[in-house]
């Protein structure tokens, strides 16, 4: 029986949303695995803003519940770090004990993107700690791509985080590293 | 039995982290729940950063799975949202059906934070939908505090996202909105 695959990540916000998701489920297929993908369901109309959210969250987490695998993008996305939505996802997928991939389009790590953050005005403290000057937040420093909740509940599930170095202007639609996880994930099942 | 509550948010990066931390597990206490804490337990020394970043991530995990509910606090940090460990825990927790409350110090909600991030310049596409002019991704307009998966994750679970604005050299310590998610969990559980 062939394993259905959660495909998260920011792409749902592209211009060429529709386009991208249609490569990416495309791409599972033809590794031999089911795509779950969201934007797949069309949402019927809603009183306010806020049901209409509450319904996609409703149907990608039933859409989760469905699936045996995650492969979550964690390209960073309006900041630092990854899209939000995409770590809510990856953590309900880690809880339920699914398997778990993920890959990012950024190959500068969590310490390297967090001191650009401070525009490399970083100081260490008496701890032997980085900080960011400006607001003395501490840098995360365990060689991950991200916050090691994410890096963490991939690798002790026995999954992988796949980092490629992506042309900016194909940030969030290079799938080089999401073939990669689409190509461990189905070694695995076998 | 009292309800043992795990406190997620960014404050174990604070210069203060120690303090703020004891703070709301005085607090938590003080509403008759037990506090759950990241930073309370001391991860001994790894051969590699890479697997101190595991230890932490696992103990982090066990204590969620330890604990009956969570308090997520969503303060934008670092970007436009709120910091990505703890999204991965909300939804960890979500997951597990365990009970789920959120807070933000900050008021102005994802759409307008978007738009800042855009400094303003938007546009609205064919289809009616808000998008930055710089990289085209959409904005999120669907009356929540950050993408809805959060907001939508606790909200369907009969659980509350409080919203308090602090004073900006307060974001991070402020437990005006913390406290009420405490009343509100304790008067549920009752």
């Amino acid at each position: 029986m062939s394993l259905k695959v959660y495909l998260a990540g920011p792409e749902v916000f592209l211009v060429n949303a529709r386009e991208q998701l249609d490569r990416k489920i495309a791409l599972t297929r033809t590794a031999g695995l089911i795509p779950v993908s969201p934007g797949d369901f069309v949402i019927p109309p809603q009183p306010t803003r806020r049901q209409f959210g509450h319904a996609i969250s409703e149907i990608d987490e039933r859409m989760m519940d469905s699936a045996d695998a995650i492969i979550a993008n964690l390209t960073p996305y309006h900041g630092v770090s990854a899209d939000v939505g995409t770590c809510y996802e990856l953590g309900y997928m880690c809880a339920q004990g699914k398997l778990a991939y993920a890959y990012t389009n950024v190959a500068a790590n969590m310490k390297t993107r967090t001191v650009g953050h401070y525009d490399g005005d970083v100081f260490t403290d008496v701890n032997g700690r980085l900080r960011g000057r400006r607001d003395g937040l501490s840098v995360e420093d365990v060689d991950m791509v991200d916050n090691l909740m994410m890096q963490g509940g991939v690798e002790r599930r026995g999954g992988q985080v796949v980092i490629h170095d992506a042309p900016a202007d194909q940030l969030y639609t290079d799938t080089t590293a999401f073939e990669e996880c689409l190509r461990l994930l189905a070694e695995r099942r076998r």
